[in-house]
């Protein structure tokens, strides 16, 4: 038996790991209260770097413009993408983790001091890039949405069930690359269904437009 | 002052995130220790879901066919990709972490156990698929390699900096999709110089072929 395979720190790691979560449950059970008093709705995108959360809250901000929208922009690093949302003239909070790899429910509490006194109908919540922690954070949201590309791969359900699990819809974004990779949008959305039966599958490409229709209408019939 | 926005947990956790990485590294240095006494070369290939990080293994262990390659897999869940690379008929072990976001120096440790008697000259890390966590747990490993596709967009180098500070090579994956995607590969390199000036860059596309070269003289380099 070798010294370095001692377990002490792990029990430790469980025992805070679990308080942290409690207590984000706590506060995203407040902010969950504060939503339905304002009446919002409340979408939180979860995806690896590069799924093209971004561009799917743009293109879909566009077509939305008879609604108050709102954004909250989460980043490990830069406000990059949250000064391009405010370029569409909405109302975007921005929280730079500073490196943490999930937004929780405190940082969404006090990102939306700022947004609150506009009244959003609907408030998009752009988790950081990462298919993993996000999916152990609730944050007081209406709806978790599964961003995945269909450049990753068709293997990432199996793989990252429990962001699949959490979320009542799985988009599946640049779907004009499907000429170029391996990637069958019905077979995915049938692994993705056999951990989440009852997940709505939107596949789209906002470049082309191809398939923002159901999305949007998915959208509209939550209001 | 909103009740919600109490910090106390967060200074607890904290403490303890320093706590763990520091066990971390000291177990790092001990697996560094025992890697340069076998004498084997240890790349810890970093990146997202779907990045292509297996893809890359799977090309180069079948260039460097006169070497002893051996291969440590983390997954989330399965074990999908160490079997697929177990068909390649090296010796692979597969660490699934139950949902944990990354590999860490105790993980490594174990599943080198199973590694050792072989001898391997080079040893393949394929890190949990997350662009995040992983830069911030040292395995003892020689280098990070981060393994960036060209679908994900020029901003992750200054997005995701700890990963880019932390490496010595970026292989930038996937370039036969260039012509469909908005991704100059200068410019990424730049960008992710400037984080890290010494960092060698390999664009490459593992179904063409293209690129492959300089990235195997690298490796045939380090040992």
């Amino acid at each position: 038996m070798c010294e370095s395979c001692g377990c002490g720190e792990r029990t430790l790691r469980i025992e805070v790991a679990e308080g942290l979560l409690s207590t984000n449950e706590r506060l995203a059970r407040e902010n969950r209260a504060w939503f339905e008093r304002l009446g919002v709705r409340v979408v939180n995108l979860v995806g690896s770097p590069g799924a093209g959360k971004t561009s799917l809250i743009e293109a879909t901000v566009k077509a939305l413009n008879d609604l108050r929208v709102a954004v909250i922009e989460g980043d490990p690093e830069t406000r990059r993408d949250a000064e391009r949302l405010s370029r569409l003239g909405i109302p975007v909070a921005a929280v730079t983790t500073g490196g943490v790899c999930h937004l929780d429910a405190r940082m969404v509490h006090r990102a939306f001091h700022a947004l609150e006194d506009l009244r959003p109908e609907i408030l998009f919540i752009e988790n950081v890039g990462n298919l993993l922690c996000p999916a152990d954070f609730s944050l007081g949201e209406d709806l978790t949405v599964v961003v995945l590309s269909v450049t990753e791969g068709e293997d990432k359900p199996e793989k990252y069930p429990q962001a699949f699990r959490r979320a009542r819809a799985l988009v599946l974004t640049k779907v004009d690359l499907l000429p170029y990779v391996d990637f069958d949008t019905e077979k995915v959305a049938e692994l993705a269904r056999r951990i989440n039966p009852a997940l709505k599958v939107f596949p789209l490409s906002v470049k082309t437009g191809e398939g923002l229709s159901p999305w949007l209408d998915f959208l509209r019939s939550l209001l």
